[in-house]
């Protein structure tokens, strides 16, 4: 940790939180704003602004300010190939990540990580640059989960470890035994709110809330890449559709703002649970 | 095979397709009918239309018609068990059946089957009531998966398993090494008709079709229980969102029925084929 953290940022609370937590805890920060994804924020911090596609800018703005580390989070819509206009650096680039991109998710971000490895930069996950959103064990707000949640909670991990084995998603949701909806490329929020399309009597109620969401890392996210998040956004999402509780693997998920997130789960009377694994 | 053949039909085109072929090949057929669920064909055949919990209804009715084996066969809505009125038969089988059905669809069917097999009939699949509906290995009209087709089929595969080993669901969608989507409550044509809400450049188009729609049975499923079953409306479902084909297990699937489903997967351009597992 010799120099800066930079930090990549797409979409989302994440890279904002994470770039809080590094400098809360001394750390100079440089932010990478990727053009019509990352939020006005970046502007608190020394940043750049770059498309997608220019690598070789990337790589002298983080060389400019001293950066030893960087980081790639928040949400980052993947891009139609068509659409990037790639500088000298990324045309060498491309070959390799196309190839990796149509693999999937992973293998896209392996070879992101790789090819700024290269360049001398360490390559830290979010659980290193701002360690103090790591989700912890136990449950982390008033609401308990009960024994119904609880099994249902090990049943979507299974699901939930299963789908990430194969780098189909990280989230699945049960209730009451029965498997509600599994996340594809239609990400969380998208999975969330179709249960609300199912029968009554599969799932919870506003008088009833049942049936849990699970985020579980994928096995080969390995901690350089994006770990699952769950965010106010997810518990108010959680609840527009009756659901009981969010649970996640401790140590392996990052709860962004915790003091936000678990009042919003007080609130709204949903259980906030680090199971660990 | 000494007697007839029952058929429990629930909704869709399946159990008429099973009634159609055992009659074809000499069997007599007796259809107990789902009130609600079974379709207008039931009175085509001896047929009796009783409630779900009637089943001490049903075990006579069988008796009645000397059926020697019966299949369960059909969409059957997941009931609400306060809507269901038992008579004396079902009061007595409830409290198993209710603990099966709490644990899954698999372990609801496994329960219902042996409730039957202890009053002497014999539950057998669609695939040994009607043989001739079963997928066999190949493709089965004018249209061929192409390279990128195949290795979707493979990557899809590999997902339906895991998913069906869960029993969540049976099908899944991969376009170009992308999963699209997983099946659980939802069913095969949700599934499919959300993929219409995913960015274009993840999926196919009215003029380039991509992406493959794999229905493969559960591991549990021992042929006693519903195999995936494909019929013309999913052909129509698959190319309404721009899929380039559908495949199932060869030996493990029905396709319900065969002329029509080819016919119609060949005037759309679909390819559909059986893969030997």
């Amino acid at each position: 940790m010799s120099g800066g953290l930079g930090i990549i940022a797409g979409g989302g609370e994440l890279p904002r939180a994470i770039a809080k937590s590094a400098r809360a805890g001394g750390r100079s920060v440089f932010v990478l704003a990727l053009n019509g994804m990352t939020g006005d924020w970046a502007r608190d911090y020394p940043h750049e602004s770059v498309a997608l596609g220019e690598l070789g800018r990337a790589f002298r703005a983080f060389k400019a300010h001293d950066c030893s580390d960087i980081t790639l989070a928040g949400k980052v819509q993947r891009p139609k190939f068509s659409e990037i206009k790639l500088d000298a650096r990324a045309v060498l680039a491309a070959p390799r990540v196309i190839a990796a991109a149509l693999k999937g998710d992973d293998a896209l971000l392996r070879a992101v990580v790789d090819m700024f490895e290269r360049e001398g930069l360490r390559v830290v996950g979010a659980a290193e640059a701002a360690p103090d959103l790591i989700a912890r064990e136990g449950v982390m707000g008033r609401t308990k989960p009960n024994a119904e949640n609880l099994a249902d909670i090990a049943q979507a991990f299974a699901i939930a470890r299963a789908m990430g084995a194969l780098d189909v998603g990280q989230a699945a949701i049960v209730c009451a035994g029965l498997a509600l909806a599994v996340e594809a490329a239609e990400g969380t929020d998208a999975m969330m709110a179709r249960i609300a399309n199912l029968p009554e009597h599969f799932r919870g109620t506003k008088s009833k809330p049942r049936g849990v969401l699970v985020k579980a890392p994928k096995p080969i996210q390995d901690g350089k890449t994006d770990l699952p998040v769950v965010g106010v956004e997810t518990v108010r999402n959680a609840h527009a559709v009756a659901l009981a509780g969010i649970a996640v693997e401790a140590g392996a998920a990052l709860i962004v703002d915790r003091d936000a997130v678990v009042a919003e789960a007080d609130k709204l009377g949903l259980f906030l649970a680090g199971v660990a694994r």
